[in-house]
Parts: structure tokens; sequence; C-alpha cells
């Protein structure tokens, strides 16, 4: 039930884009109750100059590289739930495609359950997970 | 009140992506208590790739075809209502433009009034509509 | 603690879209209790018929020129605050960059502190600002 998008500078490859995808979805589930199957994601590359980032505040130094994950999600978590996932994402970037965790900035925003229609018309019941 | 981001793979017709836009508000207008002329909308076309939806997760089989909306509210609406929208939404989208409702996905989020600024620098006033 | 991502249709030049982000960023500082180096943002450029605003809905005359600011706040602001933000950016992008406060939109909306990690795989901590 998140919906995630992912920012980045253009330039990398389709693999690599999938893996980032894969390993945002391994941690979605494996630190923020997210089913396995539970995977909506946008990943929007874009020129030079249009994802701006300061470079040093509240951590840093920030590259090129940077990587922004906005999320929505149906519910909300616990703190010590979100605080887990930040690290264990920014761990595994940077031990499987070797993101500076310097470089990862993830925001959340929850809306309810009744807010998402997965598919044919209907509202989310939570019966049908 | 309500601004959509829809998102679906590039190769449509400017035609077809206009008349994508014009069911959306259709079904806003008679759904969703929004009033005609209210139609703020950015529609992104994106590569293959790039907007990641689960095959099967609570509906589908998605396919290529697939579509999101994401719809930013300015204040909630009833879950008969949103039921409703979700619904005919999928049924208008099918009968005049042939998408499968499998491939229709809706996130609707909420914020306040006073979170608005429509026009020249003014805060959104209730008594101005 | 925002991001925003900023919203028009492609053709400027990336000196005319650095100033729009400095301008943006100048006005979160003064009127929105942004620090200085708290900018984030995302600018979209988006081809002919995208980006699709009612002529006159609540406002305008709108154009090809519009701009809509989608803003993500960690806390909501004052009342009082909102309004004078909405006002003066506005006046500053009319004065510095000629955009006709008639084409600009803002929509602000919030998470909570929690709901953000600025790098590191770090939840954002008050203590640090």
């Amino acid at each position: 039930m998140p919906f995630t998008r992912i920012m980045l500078r253009e330039g990398r490859t389709e693999a690599w884009l999938q893996r980032l995808s894969t390993l945002l979805q391994q941690q979605l589930v494996e630190r923020f109750s997210v089913p396995p199957g539970d995977c909506f994601q946008m990943i929007e590359c874009c020129p030079p100059g249009r994802l701006i980032a300061d470079r040093d505040y509240l951590g840093g130094p920030r590259s090129e590289q940077f990587i922004l994950f906005t999320i929505t999600a149906g519910r909300s978590r616990s703190r010590q739930q979100k605080q887990a996932f930040y690290h264990h994402l920014a761990q595994a970037l940077h031990r499987e495609l070797g993101i500076t965790p310097q470089d990862v900035m993830v925001i959340i925003t929850c809306n309810q359950a009744e807010e998402w229609s997965f598919s044919h018309g209907q509202m989310y019941n939570p019966e049908d997970v």
C-alpha cells in the first residue's frame, strides 16, 4: 500500500534502476510491514539542475548521486519502525549499489486505507489482503 | 480544489491524453463534489520501466496500460463518495477509452483549505467559491 | 524541511530556473520559518498540454506561464504565516522574474517530523538543527 516516487539524476542504466527498485521493495517488506507483492513505484530520472538538494543541511555532504524517496503510505508506522527502515534502506543501498548513505533522503506521507483503490474501481478493503 | 497527477506509459496521442483529462474531470465533478471549473492536473508520461506496478496485487492483472491517479484534495469526502468515484471513474475510462478497470489505480491525499493558494498570492477563501 | 516540486512549461533557460529556485527558497526562509540551508526542490518542466490549469477558476486569467508549487512540510504553519508566504512569493516572482501573480498556484501538504530522513539513514532529530 505504499507508493514511492524515486527521484535521481538521469544517467543510470535500466538494470541499475531495476536493482534500485528491488532493493527499496525488499526494505519495505522487511522493515515497513509491506506485503511482498505490494510494489508500486515511479522512478523519475531528471536532467542536471532539476533535483536540488542542499549539500550539507542535516547530513551530507550530498553529491550528484543524491536520491530522494517520497513514500505515500496508507497507514502510519511506529517511530521505531521508521527509524529501522531509514537505517536499513541506506545500508542496503550502500552495500548493494555503492550509494553513500550521505546521498539518501526519505520523506513519508500517510493517508487512509479508504483513500486507495488498487484496481477494478474498488475501494481498498482490508479483508482482501 | 483537487490537483491530480496522472501517471502512465508514454505513447498516447495528445488527443487521447486530452480525452483522459476530460473524463477524470467529469467524474470529479459528478462524483467527488468538485466544481466544474476546478480543473488542475499534471499528466506524466514515462518511458518503459519507470512506472512500476505489481501485476496482481489486490487486483489486476495489470498491463503496460496501467494508469495511476494521485489526487490531492483540500477536504475529505465520505466513504460512500470515494467508493462511487472509484467505481464510476473506472467505468468511464473503460467505456470511453477502452482502458480495462484492472489497470486503474487511485490514491487520494487530503490537506486543508488554507493550504491552497489558487492565484494572486491569496489564500483560498471558501466565500470566493 | 520542506520539499517543493515546481511544475511549469518547458522552455525556460537554466539560469531562469535557478533564479526561480532561489526566489522560492528566499521566501520560504523569510516567511515560512525555514532554515536557510534547508533547500530541497524538484523542478519539473513539461511539454505543452501536460500541465493543465483552468484559465479562470478562483483567480487567473492563467496563461502558458502558469507555475504550480507543491510543498511538503514537516509541520504546519499558522494561517497568518501561510497567507504572508503566498503573498510575498507571488510578489517576489512578479518583481524579480516578471511572472504575473495570476499564474502562481501553491499547494501545501504537511506530515510529521519523524517522517523525514535527510541523510545517513537517520530519522530527523529536532535537536540536530
